[in-house]
Order: structure tokens, then C-alpha cells, then sequence
């Protein structure tokens, strides 16, 4: 299978956030992760046309942390669970880390810096895309 | 800002489709895409384990024939509606082209061919994670 080309991510921005160290971090945002700052690249600006308070976005994330070599975890370090392949779960570790999160815009701190609610991310994480999240429930 | 580290992906496998070219792909799954095959590199195999029917996963690709250049579009080609910066779309054509698709796994067809529900990928289009989907709607 050629699956073999390499491309690469040149990160557009990075979190800023009080979550310093990857234990301080909850598994999703919804449990309990503060709000952040994207700080998006100012090269970058004319691709924030028109985000504004309220949008929800996507956010991919490089987690720079991560163990690219591990396949298969136990689901939130519960060992109770049995061992799981990694693209059955949302470990950070895995082949390409790559992170997803949806986040809702409160405030533009300016023109290249975007508060948003709950991010599990924690402070200095690459930041390598931003979409509009799809309104549909099944959408991602 | 120190956002100039590159990172580098190496593809898990590829979309496998009657999808052939990028305009007989809907903008989005639930406008018409049919279903497709997420052929994984036999690499891989162990991080498919308890992939199952019936799971809805998170299938990051990358967007093989996007243009890196562009940072305002005109969202779904509608050039009634005002030039956007590609972070609030769901353009192809960004920094770093990576697509987001939600699907259900409708069939396991082989250890590492995994079928899945409406695709918008074109076939070929190299796939770069797989993560499971979470169950709040607000939840990517």
C-alpha cells in the first residue's frame, strides 16, 4: 500500500492556556478544562476573516507530547479496560498526534488572538487548523 | 511567535471510493457522499483492535490536491456570500490541509479494511488518523 508519502504540518499558531502540565489536563474538555487563547501566527490573520464571538470551531491540535509509536491503551488509564486500539480511542498517543477539539469563540483579544471556552490543551500546544463546526449533532 | 517547527505525517492508509474526482464529492457527507473503505496499512493492524460495527469514529485525512496557499474563500464556492478566512470554513484549500469526517463502521472487511457510512473523500485520499467519536453532540 502507498501510504508511505510524507507531508508536513507547519503549525499556524499555539495554545495559551493555564494548563501547564498534560496530568493537570482533563481527558475532554467538558470535564472541567478552563478557557485558552489561540494565538494564531499574525501571517495568518486574513484567515481569521470574520470569526467572532460565538462561532464554535473545530480545532486541530499537534500534541507534541505524544508517543507515536504506541498502538493499542487502555481508555483513560483505566487498566479495567481491556487493551484498545488506539483509533478506537482518543489517546494522545498514536501514530500522527493530532487533536480535536471543539471550542466556542467568547472574545477576540485581537487580531490574531482568540479566547474560546473549555480546552482540554494544555499551554504551548501546537496549533495546525481551525474550522467552522457543521451544525448537525453527527457532524464533526 | 514559535510556531515554525514542522511536523512531519506519515499516512495510516487510504480512502477507497466511487468518489473519483473532487467534483463529484458533496460538500459534505450528509449531502449525498456514498459509502467508502478506509483501507489501513496492515502496520496498523493493532491499533484497529475492537473496531466494530456500529462505532462512530473521528477519520482525519489529508486533503492531498488542497491548496496550502489560500487563506479567504468564498464558502462553498458561493460567490454571493462574502470572502471568508479559510479558519471559518470547511475549505479544502488551507495551511494545513486536513479534512474531518464523521462516519459510522458499517462493516469490517478484512483485518484492516474497515467500511464506513457517507464519505465526501475522493478515492485515494491518504488518511492520517482515526479516533473514536464521542457521544455528546457538542462533541467532535
Amino acid at each position: 500500500m502507498d501510504t508511505s508519502e510524507p507531508y508536513v504540518v507547519h503549525p499556524i499558531g499555539v495554545v495559551r492556556s493555564a494548563l501547564r502540565e498534560p496530568s493537570d489536563a482533563p481527558n475532554q474538555a467538558y470535564e472541567g478544562a478552563p478557557d485558552a487563547v489561540l494565538e494564531i501566527d499574525p501571517a495568518f490573520e486574513d484567515a481569521l476573516h470574520l470569526v467572532q464571538a460565538g462561532d464554535e470551531l473545530i480545532v486541530l491540535t499537534w500534541l507534541h507530547l505524544a508517543d507515536r509509536d504506541v498502538l493499542q491503551t487502555h481508555p483513560t488509564g483505566d487498566t479495567s479496560i481491556p487493551l484498545t486500539g488506539v483509533f478506537r480511542t482518543r489517546s494522545p498517543d498514536r501514530p500522527n498526534p493530532i487533536g480535536v477539539h471543539r471550542v466556542t469563540v467568547t472574545a477576540l483579544e485581537g487580531p490574531t488572538s482568540v479566547r474560546v471556552g473549555a480546552l482540554e490543551a494544555i499551554d504551548g500546544t501546537p496549533i495546525v487548523d481551525l474550522k467552522v463546526a457543521l451544525r448537525s449533532p453527527q457532524a464533526p
